[in-house]
C-alpha cells in the first residue's frame, strides 16, 4: 500500500494536537481595568505552549523527513505509527500541568508535572526507537541499499540517546524541578539537531530520489 | 469521481476526532502540594481514552485499507461513508461517561456508559455490514474479479460477528459491568484481528494492484 | 493555479466543524446512580448533532461533486470559497442553542434559535447563488461547453429555493416554532435532494471527464 | 523534499485554527426567555470572529498563492514555516480577548486586548518578511529567473509595510483604543490587497509556470 493516507492522517494528528494547544489559553479571572495585570499572570501557559508547540513540531518535522524516505506501507508501520502519535498526543495534558504548577510555584506540583512531561516524552523517543529498529528489518519498503544501511548506522542511536536525556531528567526533576526543566529543553533541542542531522543525511545519501 | 477527496475527508474527521478525546483530561480540583495524588485518581480518564484512541485508530486502519481497493466513489457510497463517520463521532460522548462512571465507581452509572459505548460500537458495526453489503454489489467502483469475490466470501461476515459480540456486551453489561468491559475490549481486539485478516487478504488477492 | 489545496483547505474546514460539532455533549449534573436519567434528558443535544452532522455533510458532499468539475482557482473564487465556509462555521452556535433551547421548552428562545438557524442557513444557500453565478461567468476555470451549459441551466436555480424554503421557515418560526423546525429539516432534505440532481448530472453531462 | 506535506501540514493548521475560533461562542448565562437578548449582546464575539476569520483566512489564501510558486523545501524552510505557524495560531488568544474587551467597555482592558492583537499580528507580519527574505536567497526551491527577481522587486516591502502598520497600531491604541482598531482593520484590508497583488504578480510572471 502507498505511504500516502498513512503521511496525511499524521499530518492530520499533528497539526490538530499543535493547535488544540492554544485552548490552553483560557479567560483568567480578572478585575474590571486590570486584564493586563491577569494576562500576563498567565506567563506560564505562553512557556508551556512554546515549549510543546516546538517540540510537537520538531516531531513533525521528524516525521516529514523519516517517511519521506519511504515508500511502502503495511500493517505493521500502520500501528506502529499509530501507536507513536498516541504517545504523542498524550504530551498535551502534561502541558497544562507544566502551565498550572509554574504558576502556582508549588515545588511537589511542579516536580509531578515536569516528571509527567519527562514520561510522556521518554515515551515517544523509545516508540521512535522501535520505528528505527522495524525500518532497518524491512527494507522493503524503502528499497533499501548501502546508503540507506550507512544513514542508519549514523542515526541508530540516536533515539536512545534521546531516552537517556529524558531518564536524566527524570532523575534531575527530583532533585529540583528546574534543573530538570533545563533537561527536558536539551531533551528538544537535541531532537532538533537530530532532526538536522537526518534531513542532511537523507540529502547527502540521496535517499528520497533512490529510495 | 475519483476516490480522493472522500478519503482525505474521513481522513480529517478519523484524525480530528481521535485528537479531541485528549481534551477530556482536564485539570482536577485539586489541594496545593497534591497535584500527583489528584492526576493520578484520574486513570479512567487514561483507560477510556487509551480504549478508544486504539478503537478509533483500529477503525481508521480498517477504512484505509478498506478504500485502498476502491478506485472510484459515488453520491451512494459518499452518503454511507458520511453515515459511517457519524456513528463513529458518536464514540467521543460515551467515552467521557466511561471514565466518568469509572472514577464515580457506581454501578448503576457504569452500566449505563457500558451500555451507551456498546451500543455506538453495535451501530458502528452494523455500518460496516451495511458497507461490505454495498460494496459486494456495486463491483464498478473496484474493478472486481474472481479475486474480490474470494475475499470478500472470506470475509463478509466480520461485521456481523462484531454487531454479536457487541449484543452479548449488552446483555453482559446488565449481569455485571466488568464482565461487559472485558467483552467490549474483547470487541476490539476482534476488530483488531479482522484489520490483520484485511490486510493480509488485499495484499494475498492482489487486490490494490488488479483493483 | 490547481483546485487541490483549496479543496484539502476546505475538506479541513468541514470534517474539523463536523467533527467540533460533538464538543456539546458535556457531562451533565447528575445524582449519583442517576446518569442515565440525566443524559437521556440531553436528547435535544443529540437532535440538533444529527441535524447539523447531516446538513454540514451534505454540503461537504455538495462542495465535493461540486468542485471535482473545476480544474483551476483563481484569487476570487478563493475568496468566495473562504466567505463560504466563513457562514458554514457559523452553524456551530444556533446548533448549541438549539438543543439549550428545545431542553428549557420555552417557546420565545426556541423561536430566536431557530430563527438564528434558519438565518444562517439562508447566508449559506445565498452563498451558494453567488458561486453558481461566478461560476457560470468563468468558464475559463472549468473547460466550459454546451453540457456545462445544459447543466447549469437545469440546476442554477436551487440555491435560491433553498433561500426561499428558510425565509418561509424564518416566518413560519414566528407563528409556531416547530413549523420552523419543519421548514428547516424540509430545507436540509431539499439539499440533500439538490446534491443528488448534482452529482446525477454532473455525471450525466460528463462534466469530469471533459471538464 | 517536495513541498507537498508541508502545504497538507499548513492547511491543517490554518483550518483547525478558523474552525476553533467558534468555540468562543458559549451560552451566556440567560433568564428563561431572554435568550434573544443574551445573544445578541454577545455581538463583540461575532465581531471579533469575523475579523480573525477573514484576517487567519486572508494569511492562508496568501500561504497558499505563495507556496504555489515553490518546488522544494529544505529543513530552514520547514522551520521557517513551523514559527510563522505558531505566530499565526498565537491570534487565537487575543481574540477572545478583544471580544471580552469589547463586550465589557473598559478603557484598560480594551487597549490591552488590541495592543495584544496588533502586537501577535506585527509578529506574523515580521516572520513574512523573514520569509520573503529566505526565499530570495534560496533560487534553489524555486526554479529562480528574471521574473522571479521582477516579481521580488516588486513585493519585497510588503511585509515590512504591515508591520509599520502596526506599530502604528500599538502607538494609536494608547491614545484611542478604537483608532487602535481601525488600524488594525486596515492592516488586514491591507494583508488582503497585498495578497491580490501577490496572486496576480504570481499569474502575470508566469511564476508558478516556470517556477
Amino acid at each position: 500500500m502507498k505511504i500516502g493516507r498513512l503521511q496525511a492522517f499524521s499530518d492530520g494528528v499533528f497539526s490538530i494536537l499543535l493547535t488544540l494547544l492554544v485552548l490552553d489559553f483560557k479567560l483568567p479571572a480578572y478585575r474590571d481595568g486590570h486584564l493586563a495585570q491577569a494576562v500576563l499572570n498567565q506567563w506560564p501557559i505562553l512557556v508551556a505552549y512554546g515549549l510543546s508547540f516546538f517540540y510537537v513540531g520538531t516531531l513533525w518535522l521528524f516525521h516529514h523527513d523519516y517517511f519521506a524516505k519511504i515508500k511502502e506501507t503495511n500493517w505493521q508501520l500502520n500501528v506502529l505509527n499509530l501507536v507513536i502519535l498516541f504517545t504523542v498526543t498524550l504530551i498535551n495534558y502534561p502541558t497544562s500541568l507544566l502551565a498550572e504548577s509554574i504558576a502556582q510555584q508549588q515545588r511537589n506540583d511542579m516536580q509531578f508535572a515536569f516528571s509527567y512531561y519527562a514520561l510522556v516524552a521518554l515515551l515517544i523517543s523509545a516508540m521512535f526507537w522501535v520505528l528505527y529498529r522495524f525500518m532497518a528489518q524491512h527494507h522493503e519498503l524503502t528499497g533499501y541499499d548501502q546508503n540507506h544501511e550507512r544513514f542508519y548506522q549514523r542515526t541508530k542511536n540516536d533515539p536512545l540517546k534521546s531516552v537517556t536525556i529524558y531518564l536524566v531528567a527524570l532523575v534531575g526533576i527530583q532533585i529540583n524541578p528546574w534543573l530538570g526543566a533545563v533537561l527536558i529543553i536539551a531533551g528538544n533541542v537535541f531532537h532538533f539537531i537530530a532532526y538536522l542531522r537526518l534531513s542532511q543525511g537523507i540529502e547527502q545519501y540521496g535517499l528520497i530520489k533512490k529510495g
